[in-house]
């Protein structure tokens, strides 16, 4: 369940064929059904699913089966298709990059396509849509000689190629902290490999439904979808299979790096431990010898004689440089 | 094998149509069957399957198989569905969050649905259909207006429903870990993630075949199942995959933490090695130049001027500050 | 290949109907046939392969195939199932815990279902079929009522309720081993890991082909086994499922209790390291204020106050004290 | 999207049948045209996918679907085949080990099979194919003699047996790193294993989906090819599933690499550590000895006897043997 | 790719049936084809594929596809299985363990079987079918009884006994490696360890083929194969299977052996480290303690009293005592 809120559902209608184009942001359900005719395509854009009431007006016109309006009223379903003769159901988490809070944010999209409309229901305002909106605006392309099948497909690809821009800003996150890894290897480095991996787990669960819910919609022999849109799809489907590949391909660059992290930070603490190491054993044996010398005996002939405590510390010195070259023969320094 | 439990076997009948609704515990299993008939629909729970005679007496009276019957006893039985023309015979587990003491409860529930009747069995008293129960007295929703496999369908849901109760605990467990392992990681924590993941493992063992059971009770071409009940068991089956996606996205998290628990405990070593050993390095040097200087030779000239004390002492503290300053250089303090 | 064995082979005959049993040891094969009529059924079971002159005689008897006879004298076989229009080729894994030693025992057992008669081959005497000979002789159940084919399943569901025990056996030893890793963690207990580890491999190994050999039998169209059953064989199918359900647990716990081993065993060492490096970084400072004031200088004016001696005292004690308090905050003690 | 690219589109066209064969270089769209006739073979090669509108006239010129473009001038692709009933295209990406700056390169090349033609598109100059127009011009195989679809066949050829040659370079890198890891494991040889991991992660991202590609042109029933051409597909496709196997086999031999490298490097520590640490374990208990007689204590008796430092020198250097001897028993040292 | 031999290529025939036996080497490639009669068995044996112009020959005289031709000469084929009407073409991987050099020899061998008769190219001389020649010559069995197509199986079924012999090889050495893991664990043993590893993975490459390479003959509805003969492929097919099996169970008992060596090398350094840093634990306080009454104050007033010395001596006893007891209670040493 999405999180309550008080903002107000937002409807806006789009209606366009060839040559006409009509555009309106209205108050009432019953508002948005007046354009509901045959001939052209119809876009009822949704923002926001939390008035039950709303969604069930809308329902109850469509004639849509009551178990596809707790699945869009309920975010936090899995990407499905579901062909109910009338009008196709297509769930979708649509992802945006959203460059102010450098942040990545999911929503869930609801998209039900029938004969001359296509309904998209979103949890808030703000989507991935613009460039839809563009193209219908100003009859660039194809997208207004084509049916509510290819209005459909349209934002399908504009949600897959959000995906696409998402996978960028994480790449380039991956690269800066494999530049840190080598220089400067920190727990925070740690930490953000872990986030990252996790991004990808649910960037993984995000995509991997929605390359067979795009296949099936391809495949399916609804007579909503053209066969000229099959072709679109299956480019749709092409997109969602490279993401797919990117994310396999980032699990395992992460998974590299987690090793290369261990091995580095593990390098460092060897090196530390092994520098001191040798330092305290070189002198633990000159002390010993000092501490010898140091006894309180009475009969120490060594102590009397006037060349022992140079020949003494010459030794001390000879002792140190024996262990220092034997350490570096052994490449322990 | 259940335990050995010596409670008596709880039977409780309800009958309804859309009309009437009657609901009486029943001591034995006898009075259970007076209420058969071909036009109401028939649920029958029995709490207890530790009875075999019980269990009998309801299996001849339905015509059950005796492997079904031995299934039913048997606790412990993976979750599977089984059409014998007469009647369905679902082998679920359901589980619950005992909130007072903090622990999920696992009991295998056996749901037989025939024509115009359903039969339950439980482990024990206590389960997850009073929302179903509920329905039914108040004849809310189209519970009251559909047959016996409506029921059937209204059972599994509340038995699937819950699985999402108990992931949702385990979430708020995991969460809680999460802080720790940042904040202040211990063998304790360590402990509860293992212990998590062998929980995951159970649920995976629950859910997985559950798939397949509601899968197949979808797909089945039983008469016992109407055409209009499908589409609600796919949304049983999209609920069970979601809770897999849960499952195996909560495993993935536990393996990313129990290697964030690994390093950060040997980070923590680290740390502590590496300053202690600092300060043993820095000391040794200076100990052994004391030890030169306790020694009792007796020529040794330096002891008899007056300003060697003060420059040994002086030497002391530049080498101690030049190893301290070497290793800020390096990094290791 | 079994090994060499020299006790002589043991032939044991029953033969039975609804109405009849007879039973009786037998020394040579022509003995054995005597019993071959088409009414009743006869069970043949030979305790010993290691006589290739009786399995040929029984072959050509039965008019089995070479590479059958083959498969029978070679123990190592993969459980398989093969279907000569005339009879059926089961090779199975037999394992039964043996008590006394304390050790799980495994032998291949052959069993060939004709028409009217079944034949197991054992590589020695012993084994899990004592239930089966007990119901047969004391005529309990419907074994004696059925036909050949049913008394090939009560064979082979014998041999899979064994696994049942085997586990159980495992699941004790995992239990005991689960609790020594908390309190007592040793590298015997890593052995046994480990040794249970490879007992599920070879485990996995028998009960993995095990399941396609029973739904082999199961969906054979077969003349010689009857539909009746075939829900029998459904029946054993699910419990080789649950018995590989129960290996990939125990794996899956297996290998958590080795990560749980691994970290208790670093955690350990870590403590050891711990708190002895705490110790000895406190007396170094400390010895080396000593060694100071153990040099001969001349000229040392602190050596000659009075309040000298128990100031430096004092600076040892509260050097001392501060590093604990400071190893205390940093929670390292 | 490719770089940016400023050099011109390099365009190629080779027209040849058994008798003739004419190769040259164009510069506009239409000059290549027109050499399109029927009975010859036509094999138009473009180096650059960087301006579209040579691109746009081409796929005019032979009827291409836009979404066809798209794909020739988006470098990036996944490796794929679509069968247009006129037209077959063919994405493939074609890896060239450069010797000189020895570097492997990737490029996208789009492969379009028409009735007499074959396009090819490449990003940049310089290809795999030269051997390919060496057989054309000399006539020499059956290359001449055959249609279109070989020459695609040839083409692609070309490309999978390019890496082998990439292949082998890797295992020759993977050779050289073998040794190393023996002689003197260093963090430059973690790097290049973990980039050796990184190339097969592209590698096989390259080859797993060509695969496919080439399974499916070979069971394709398009008309443009040949019965005759599959058996040379069906070479191709054993091609590339040995380049998966060595790829398969790399891996897990980096895999094993990686293991020998941590755990030698761990060993190498391990012997730094256990050597000074024996060294510093026999002079502590000696240097407690002579702090003992260097306490200044008047009552000291064993200072005054003329023997006790012979004794105690004695002692210790008996205590040393000791605990040498100790260490090499333990097989510490 | 081979490597170049200069040896000369051997060809060998033998033509049989029931009756008669021949067998000659040839010089010629002509003279092998004189053998060619319709109603016997000829087997050419040809030893090198090193001259191209031989192959060839033998080529154009059986009507082969020249692919096959190119796969004959170039070793280091998948092994497969093509059926080309007249003939089928099989490619096998023939292992071979030399006792003298101890060590496994791989060569690919080319099995063609045609109507009549069969060629089998090897690498080199030196091969698994002298019990098929034996056989042969002493018309043992029922192999001269049967067509080529059972000579085709007799000598898949030599090369699939022979993966047995390598596997009980490889078996020996790991059970040698195991009981040195427990008692001696060195560098060497790792080395070993994962070199059993690396052979691992070619077996399986060998094995993992060929599986589906016997399979296909088995189903393959060639006219060349008789019925007969498939059940004795299904005996060959369950070998593989069985090989499979056993590289995968020694697979699983490498990786465990491993895990144990790894363990048992850290549980070594761990037992060392602990000794010896409690050994320094014990001596640095006490150390300490001389230190102290080493110093030249002139005010110490212990220094002069009578039992002061033997005092000491008695504390740095009882101290040590103490810390040992602890140790010994924490369970540290």
């Amino acid at each position: 369940m999405g999180e309550k809120r008080y903002e107000p559902v937002k409807l806006s209608v789009i209606n366009y064929d060839s040559a006409n184009f009509q555009e309106k942001e209205v108050n009432t359900v019953e508002e948005a059904f007046s354009f509901r005719d045959e001939s052209s395509v119809t876009w009822l854009n949704i923002d926001g699913v939390h008035q039950p009431e709303i969604i069930e007006q809308v329902g109850k016109h469509f004639g849509m089966h009551p178990l596809v309006l707790e699945d869009v009223a309920n975010t936090g379903q899995r990407p499905k298709m579901e062909d109910f003769d009338d009008y196709i159901y297509v769930v979708l988490r649509m992802l945006k990059f959203d460059e102010k809070e450098n942040e990545t944010k999911a929503e869930q999209v609801s998209i039900v396509l029938g004969r001359g409309f296509a309904i998209s229901f979103q949890e808030r305002e703000g989507d991935v849509f613009d460039t839809v909106r563009e193209r219908l605006r100003n009859n660039k392309g194809r997208l207004r000689k084509m049916g509510a099948d290819y209005l459909a497909y349209a934002l399908i690809d504009a949600i897959v190629d959000n995906y696409f821009r998402v996978l960028e800003k994480l790449g380039e996150t991956i690269e800066d902290i494999e530049d840190k890894l080598v220089t400067n290897p920190s727990t925070e480095t740690l930490r953000t490999i872990h986030d990252l991996k996790r991004e990808m787990i649910f960037l993984r669960k995000s995509v991997w439904p929605l390359r067979e819910v795009i296949s099936r919609l391809e495949r399916s022999e609804s007579a909503l979808i053209n066969k000229s849109t099959c072709i679109y799809l299956r480019d749709v489907y092409d997109h969602t299979i490279q993401v797919m590949d990117a994310v396999e391909t980032f699990r395992d660059m992460l998974s590299g790096m987690l090793d290369i992290y261990l091995s580095s930070v593990s390098n460092r603490m060897n090196e530390v431990m092994k520098v001191l190491t040798v330092v305290a054993t070189i002198f633990i044996p000159l002390t010993f010898l000092g501490g010898v010398y140091g006894m309180n005996f009475r009969y120490m002939p060594e102590l009397e004689l006037t060349w022992s405590y140079p020949l003494i510390l010459t030794l001390m010195f000879a002792i140190a440089i024996l262990m220092v070259v034997y350490f570096r023969r052994k490449k322990w320094i």
